[in-house]
């Protein structure tokens, strides 16, 4: 970190600041130019709260050279994370699609579309159980009868299934499960990702409505810094002031975060447009940008569905798109 | 609800979407033009998934002209809720300050602090026990504790106690909270909210930083359509690509409100802009504009506090901003 | 356009409005429900001011059916348009790319860069001669001389050239320039595109940094209702809190616009990232989803550049860039 | 401006850079730490391109600790700019309303509402003439018509007389009008800031929908750089998610800008707001923060306004305002 002092800045208060800095085990090395006087503060300054650094009297400005997330940054691990989800892998060109309905309606209802999904090349099946809603009013999901229903489609057609975690106090209930979704709203539940943190699970964490990729990576962090370090990143959208979309699918987060850290960047096409006749070409691109895969809804019967209807393809529409990434899949940008 | 049908729907469609109304008891009123086929729908339309019925293959556009929340709804309850706390009222003309340092740190800051802002005028005492830190090596609060310190620090001024809760989990420490905070980053956290309905506590519930006015509301509908109706909103700055502010104060979000539901509304000027020089005439601002109350940070040796300095107020500063928002409070807009 | 009334509406008042509606030529159907009343007009409503009608005191609210755009509506165009530029053309299955430096510096710097992108591939070659700079300080482009310029490296190459008009009266300067583009900050200088469009230049018009992609097509419409309808949009990126890249690249923008417009859709990755590395993946990736062709900035020295150094590629880079989009063109969605 | 170099940068490209900075007459102070070596620059460093040098091969990170504004910048002009127009002051404590409708429609509506807004104290007419809408089907305005009839009006109630240009060729029809209004969708269009610096009328220069307060004083900037010091700033609402209101309100730029520059404040709560409930207590906010005045529109009959009706106030609801505002300016933020 690199903190730039005002131009008369007290003596005294400079003292106080380094005496306060060596304490938090920080060096310090002074640069003392005719105008310009700059303190670089070497050693983990992760814990520094740079907004009250920069609030002191004596300093002009404070800059953070280094990322603040250490488990999840590339220039530490600079191999790929392949993420092991059964017989399935996830990251360091391991590319996969986790496909399913957007809720858990019926037994009958999840398995035909776990059979269809599979039968078009999905690796995983996706399915919600808690639902969360903007309306206490509208369908919350089966819940604990909804991640049965999933497990037995797992059991039926072998496929790892992937379902959102609303709680932590839900936990119990996704012992079976085998990847643990974090949904947009619940990015920053700092408690919930503790507790994920010492699972060994494969947490697909997904970037909040309104996260920077930093924010993204310091949940990550969270997670890792508990020790689990299976965590599958979703870019799904930002929320912008285009009305004519959901939200803004940011694809230029794929490559970023590529550089940023050794994580997999999956991509949701569905939830980041909410019109199903854009989840192919959104799908696709996001392959060709670099994704290490994608989770697509996909339901029998789009209009019936209980939420999410309009942005859900049919089984046949998914084996199109299934056909459409594929062909770019060896064209895909990676470095 | 209202839907316009496509010029060449399939007639056979409307028959199945008519029937299916009708299981959930909506009426339907058809209004058959030359050109443009319209279904007014008519009901308790709050449950329809407005997403899934624009993308039936017959709708060309549906929208809602009824909103989807009612215990928050103004139309139905004409008359500005008060909420009690002790002594202590806020909304229907009841104005009032809650102060306070970001984190609790020891029984001294805290007491010493609760006694200045009282002094002051301050109504209400704040401090954050659990903190929500987007860094996990930052200082987390200190938890158990700090909620001990604020009931102590209320014992000794009197000043009833507002604190954040980060997971519904530890909702039996908050047991002698007079008021229970849920941050932005938990507006819709709705397990949290639906076991904060369960109870009969204040809740001061903060707008999420990319969060709709609606979409707060229907986070205040999550609680109160459990049964508890003592909810206070907060307006504290919303994210937006100017970065000269942490975020950008939605002023209008209080007279807006004030048409929109009968809940008292109250502003957070410092975490909105984080910087201290503006929270005076954010305070004075956001009064003048008909805010039920503020929430003010408040340290007794800002460039130290733990977190989130940049934004307090010293005790003296405290004391200066309360006499400017009583000189304005008497000509506030408040119709 | 639909208004829908309030319940307790006044007579009188409806019938000024259904006689004014009918001076404007508006044939009006009424639909008198139980509880809801409705208005259907009828006509050409995209003259009719909806915020104006939302506002009367008998209307609840007010909702467009029809879009406001025709002549850049695919509703009554169908066909893809097809620009030509000399042999060049773009659109319609069409695909081309624009190369060349972000501003013209030397007749030996855009020489060199010219013949190198026209050996890679490129179709067009772009450079800026008036350049619009945030700062009045920094370089403002060689304007007459840097068109003369960019004339003397078509004569040499035979590349068309592309390159940004700042005000209408320059446009004298324009006679000889293949294509004008309409940078992001003046796509709603609504007199600049009044001109161009009594000119049957074909017009590049970039997206304003925070316009919808509906406001886009309003801009387009301004040249198109002026007899010009030789208009290229480019989606570039628009603002948003995200600042690890310069904008936020919406990809979504291309297939979404190709179902609003029979118009060309082209991609300039570089001003939207700001970061070479980016260029590349965000260039296939929007080819991947249907672009009909990409601008993309290429300096043969980039740190020496006068003006957005850190997103040009060399030449090298550009030929290596032409390739890997080579490879995804043929499995491109265009549907 | 300060360079970070990378850990293991060439000392060769060091030379080349530090040779090129003493072309462009910058100073370079170097400190060597044992990890960071820091380029310190100094000189006027205004037309660096920070975007360029940061892209450096050598480079880690550049950051500005000078604002790139000089002529606007408060730190070399420590008094308030006061704008006298006419009898008229605005700025160092001068505080003014100016008012009128959005459209200028004939000359009975403009007199009518210019005498009933100077009857209530506004200090200064406002009218469109030259209307810039999004669609080219939307009235236009008068145009050269809507000067004269301002002027007319001007004679009879002697109120300077402000209103909007839209292209600088306009420039001779604004010879007479007072104050020289630049609209949103115009605070980048540089040729025509630059033709304004060449005059010395008063400018009334807008924020633009997607412009952060730096961009907005790098505009005043360009028409200061010109030698024309007299320019109102005026904050009116910026683009964001929420679709409650028109644009979200920025009310902290009022005292933020107050610390950045010297130039005058105002706020325009009825294009920000876009609803004419909301104007009042917007307008009474801003002047708590320590605005320097309003920006008002006023309709004689706002139902029929040929523009932006849903956001005028009726002359009586302006009276109104004016004495709200009246009531609060003694208690005003203004340090």
């Amino acid at each position: 970190m690199i903190l730039v002092l005002k131009e008369n800045y007290d003596k005294k208060q400079l003292e106080n600041l380094t005496s306060w800095l060596k304490e938090q085990n920080i060096d310090i090395h002074l640069s003392q130019g005719k105008q310009t006087t700059i303190l670089g503060l070497i050693g983990d300054t992760s814990a520094l709260d740079i907004d009250m650094l920069s609030t002191l009297d004596i300093v002009e400005t404070a800059k953070r050279i280094q990322e603040p997330y250490k488990n999840a940054n590339r220039k530490f691990h600079p191999d790929d994370t392949v993420i092991s989800v059964g017989d399935v892998k996830i990251g360091g060109g391991n590319f996969g699609i986790i496909a399913g309905p957007c809720s858990v309606e019926s037994e009958e209802q999840l398995c035909t579309i776990a059979e269809d999904v599979k039968a078009s090349g999905a690796k995983m099946l996706r399915g919600g159980a808690f639902k969360p809603r903007t309306s206490p009013y509208a369908f919350q999901g089966l819940r604990e009868k909804g991640i049965e229903l999933l497990l037995r489609a797992k059991e039926k057609t072998g496929l790892p299934i992937v379902t959102e975690i609303m709680d932590l106090s839900h936990l119990p209930l996704f012992k079976d499960v085998d990847v643990i979704q974090v949904g947009a709203r619940n990015m920053q539940n700092f408690e919930l990702l503790k507790e994920l943190g010492k699972t060994n699970k494969p947490i697909l964490l997904k970037r909040g409505l309104s996260s920077t990729l930093q924010e993204l990576l310091m949940s990550a962090e969270y997670i890792m810094a508990g020790g689990n370090s299976n965590v599958i990143l979703c870019e799904r959208g930002i929320r912008t002031f285009e009305t004519a979309t959901r939200n803004t699918l940011d694809l230029s987060a794929v490559p970023l975060l590529r550089q940023m850290t050794h994580l997999p960047i999956i991509v949701d096409p569905s939830h980041a447009t909410g019109i199903a006749k854009l989840v192919k070409p959104m799908a696709v691109a996001a392959t060709a940008a670099g994704s290490d895969g994608l989770i697509i809804e996909v339901h029998n019967d789009p209009p019936h569905a209980l939420c999410d209807g309009a942005q859900s393809l049919t089984p046949e529409q998914f084996a199109d798109l299934k056909k459409s990434v594929d062909n770019v899949l060896p064209f895909a940008c990676r470095s």
